[in-house]
């Protein structure tokens, strides 16, 4: 199955850039499940374009946020679920080559595979062009949602989605402990230790606020549960 | 303390890059335990551009390499160990601005803050210059790295490392199960499922050799127990 000129030109249009090398289009597009000439690779590259483009457009456009709010910010913006909904926003899934299992089973429906595709379009138009080019498509991709404050606000916070995990599994809540605050005070440091005895895990994480020092020493928890 | 002229041109000459404007360089020195102006939005910044130019030069160099070997080769590069040995040979440790407490407690020399400094730097030449001048900067510092076999086998593999983190907590061993092969015969597909009982954990992955597949569902046990 391969596609029709009619079905490139539109999704080279919801890509907003257009392939001179369009086989690299087409092995974008190729799921694993199609055989050993897949997207693979390309998603491997795609995937740190896309982190750092999104890094970047975060340090510009937050300029005085901390490490901590940016991290969260790109997480959300890069996970599964919100490049899938790129993808599909752009019927990605419906050039995408599939095995006969993967499509009988509705694999261009399928999250991860949308998401995969999207990186690994991302990495293909870095090779057929340069970076500046494909950084400017890559960041057309998620302008709208760079902007979206209420989207970021309604995902949630590290501290919130440890205590729903660790709920989730009957297993005793996180406790903060402050260890220790340096510097003078208008540029006091504050050092938060979350512990979680049941899982025999604790992290520590200093930030210019206390509240900050609990959401990254939350989020570092979090990174080792999940 | 801030550095004088000598140890500037030093460490420049050591990074293989001159800087515009100095106080991007003084920024990327800056650890958190000095106040609030410091290195950690830089860092946020650097690590997504050092993942990205090592994952590109790993696409480059290596290109037959399934995506499972890039992922454990930029593994292997971009680790705190990694990182921390190329501060060391630039001898950035000596340039670093820290508080008083991380200064006696011998911070200039601890692994993390001088792996978190190299990114800093990856980012302030990033924006002192251009993405491509940023990149051939980056490139240069991980060059006999992406050429070190030697190093790269001697990194532990996934079934490996899995295998010893569940030794060392007396927990038994992994299980692969060939799930399902997929494809013709020059062409073949294989999905295996790596189970670990005793964490409630399995994960599949799919590569063109059944070993590789086994590799990449280890590590992606490892990834949600790490």
């Amino acid at each position: 199955m391969s596609l029709n000129p009619s079905q490139i030109r539109a999704l080279q249009q919801a890509l907003g850039y257009e392939f001179q090398d369009s086989s690299l289009l087409s092995l974008a597009l190729s799921h694993r499940s199609i055989g050993a000439r897949n997207n693979e690779r390309l998603e491997f590259l795609g995937d740190s374009l896309v982190n750092h483009v999104v890094a970047e457009a975060l340090y510009k456009q937050y300029p005085t946020a901390p490490e901590g709010e940016m991290s969260r910010r790109r997480a959300h913006l890069v996970k599964g679920e919100t490049l899938a909904a790129i993808a599909r926003e752009k019927s990605i899934g419906d050039c995408l080559e599939l095995g006969v299992g993967e499509r009988k089973s509705g694999g261009h429906r399928r999250k991860s595979i949308l998401a995969d595709a999207l990186e690994a379009l991302a990495a293909a138009i870095l090779l057929d062009s340069d970076f500046e080019t494909a950084k400017s498509v890559v960041f057309s991709w998620f302008q709208s949602r760079l902007n979206d404050e209420a989207s970021f606000a309604a995902s949630k916070d590290a501290k919130t989605s440890l205590q729903e995990w660790l709920q989730g599994r009957g297993l005793a809540l996180p406790e903060y402990h402050l260890v220790a605050t340096r510097g003078e005070d208008h540029q006091k440091v504050f050092v938060v230790e979350c512990r979680v005895p049941s899982k025999g895990l604790k992290e520590t994480a200093s930030a210019s606020s206390r509240r900050r020092a609990e959401q990254t020493s939350a989020q570092r928890v979090l990174d080792r549960l999940q």
